[in-house]
């Protein structure tokens, strides 16, 4: 994409309104822009990180065979009626009444529409296990929305659901998608730590979140050290027992400010660690509370007939992007991790109207796109200190930097943007070392 | 995918409520499920398949220059009252009261929402020309919805926005929409025809319809019959002037029922269809309706400062799915175009549980993947009469049979789904068949 017809309208003041660092970066970088109270517009920029981190979701969720579906954003009161969390939800929940005064919402997530899907369509425990999940605009009724993309009233979310048998197989179902976070995370740039958390308005007595540590997170947390150094493999194999896996991140101290036990710190000592946390997945099993009142029911091998066992999967998807910039960030702006970056190259031409130059920067950026290397081109007729700093601000990994001296002696500076480091290559060599590496 | 894991609940018989083709056949095929009247749920081949429209969509809209940006659902009334449409819009706008007795809505359309955005960050006409687009979720209270996604209340749609600094320039803008178009149609293996419009409530005095004919369409239409032979070359140069592709278009004979000419039936004679037709989208050029009251204005060459010329551009990509099943269909299901087909080839095993057609249909499957092709797998062990009946309603363009007798030779049966016309070829071939043809 050549900058002088791109859209990316950056900020060289920090907006006032803005608290976090995320919600600066987002601003200055020209990632979104408000639109009304917790409700964003997402700029071209903003767009493609939003996709890239969708993306992962859905290929991450597909390897362990979860399905992906799209419900509306628009229900019917009458399910919620029948679940009985009607009423319970408060004002979060944006109440509508269409023009036939039929009482609607703008779901805030999606338990008895995707239930009321199931009972349609799944009768026998042959078509078990199942999972089902989508990525949708959600919308709750802040009643102070902040920090930008991190607390806004519509939000997109990865919400899955799973249908099993019975309590055992529906345990299996949990093992697995606890696994996938894990590795969703991992995938994003992300260390992520489980810690069991309050079940909330979603129900059920088993739960994790999943936060990541960052100086703004919302919540105080507590974890063993070894936490940080886990990892888990890229080859997951999704059909066997992931309960071991499970036992393994688990069977180490780490707990949310709600469920902090303060003996823990003493026992632990040195290798606890007491952090600011950020929520970016939270996952759920909740046996039948959903199937039992909805009557969401299969046959099973003995033909007796009953009620699903469910369990609920959420990732803040739009509120990774304001996390991932939370974790990973300097003085000079974003620093994105290449799995997500908007592009991976900036390439600076630091002579703009030079022949030589344009023609060398003109080539290279060609070349890359056509290796299949998304490169951002700074073409634009500006002094060079002003591409500098708006390429460290808008943080895509790599910087290819042309200049007359360079183009004259057959060489290009490559910058990493998160070390820093600078290194003169030939010409010649930019577009293997990055259509080769990724 | 194989079958036996996938969710995709068929229906035998017709549900009652569906009076057109698409909407009886979305049903059956387990494409989509109704949530609430005029609110579907989309169940995991209908996303696919809404999901590759999607995909043309930017694809073709990415080379125009137009830019991908995602704008919220919900809105503030604010900007509908600056452009004076918020009284005019009647009930057909979702109206919202937030938490703290806010006005807002659920965004039908986004002239003023981009409008709000470009005049916040656009300054100059160094900027320009600007086209943004966004493919989000609309919504419509429509009295009576009908036709399953063809007049759903949400649905998905396209639109685009144009913005230059004069009258001239937001024409060239509205010719490479025009052009895209087609060309967008085309490629979703439609036969799309661009007649002059009414604008509505979008407003402006310049307006095309591209509608495609289908016996089921909601207006009558009347063409000259060489419209339907004229097509759009693969590569288009948006930088050239593209008026003269426009005026070979529109200096044929082609009107809605609106805006026809009842003496072009004598002039026309045989040469004049009447059909019925179905819009699929709607191009608008209103010059500065919304940028005037909304002062979202530029300074020029000359240092003068005026308003922005804009126009706007929908595609239907919800109701594209319908409309092009009432475009391509039989007695026995859907046809799906190659381009947009939720698997490319159904793989019928025609006697699971027998080791050799179990192998050689299993190995097929896995190959077939690993060449990039889409599959569905039906490995369920059900009679051929149910498995045929199911691969013709659910429409993939090639069936792969594979049977013991078939197997003992080395052959399998590739049905094209189209034509019908079936094929016996060595097992050994399929793979080279699929993934070299595309």
């Amino acid at each position: 994409m050549r900058r002088s017809r791109y859209f990316l309208p950056t900020l060289k003041e920090t907006p006032a309104e803005a608290q976090i660092v995320s919600h600066r970066l987002m601003l200055r970088a020209g990632l979104v822009r408000q639109h009304a109270a917790g409700i964003y517009n997402w700029l071209p920029m903003g767009y493609r990180v939003l996709d890239n981190i969708k993306r992962i979701v859905e290929q991450e969720q597909d390897r362990t065979g979860a399905i992906e579906i799209l419900m509306p954003t628009i229900q019917s009161a009458e399910f919620w009626k029948e679940s009985g969390r009607y009423e319970d939800y408060g004002r979060e929940m944006l109440r509508i009444t269409d023009r036939h005064e039929r009482e609607m919402l703008y779901g805030p997530t999606n338990e008895e529409a995707v239930t009321d899907i199931v009972r349609q369509t799944v009768k026998s425990y042959k078509d078990l296990p199942l999972n089902l999940y989508h990525i949708q605009w959600k919308f709750r009724d802040e009643v102070r929305p902040r920090f930008g993309v991190m607390r806004g009233r519509e939000f997109l979310m990865k919400d899955g659901y799973s249908f099993d048998l019975d309590e055992e197989a529906g345990r299996r179902a949990y093992h697995k998608m606890f696994v996938s976070y894990l590795k969703t995370f991992q995938r994003l740039g992300l260390k992520a730590i489980p810690m069991r958390a309050e079940t909330g308005p979603i129900g059920g007595n088993l739960s994790h979140e999943f936060l990541i540590l960052a100086e703004t997170g919302e919540s105080q947390v507590f974890c063993h050290r070894s936490l940080l150094e886990k990892s888990i493999p890229e080859d997951v194999d999704y059909d066997a027992d992931l309960e071991p896996v499970v036992a393994d991140w688990t069977g180490v101290y780490a707990a949310t400010d709600e469920m902090h036990d303060a003996a823990k710190e003493a026992e632990l000592g040195d290798d606890l660690i007491t952090a600011r946390g950020i929520e970016v997945g939270h996952i759920f099993f909740f046996n039948t509370k959903y199937s039992a009142p909805m009557k969401a029911e299969v046959v099973g091998p003995d033909g007796a007939t009953g009620p699903l066992y469910m369990g609920s999967y959420g990732i803040g998807v739009s509120r990774l992007v304001g996390a991932i910039i939370e974790a990973s960030h300097d003085e000079a702006g974003i620093i994105w991790p290449e799995s997500v970056a908007p592009f991976r190259v900036g390439l600076i031409n630091l002579k703009v109207g030079d022949a030589a130059t344009d023609n060398a920067a003109g080539d290279l950026y060609r070349r890359l796109q056509a290796a299949g290397v998304t490169v951002l081109y700074d073409d634009r007729d500006e002094r060079a200190g002003v591409k500098f700093a708006d390429m460290d601000l808008i943080g895509l990994p790599w910087q290819v930097i042309v200049g007359p001296k360079g183009v004259a002696a057959g060489q290009v500076e490559v910058k990493n943007r998160r070390t820093g480091e600078r290194e003169e290559m030939p010409l010649a060599g930019v577009v293997a070392r990055f259509a080769s590496s990724h």
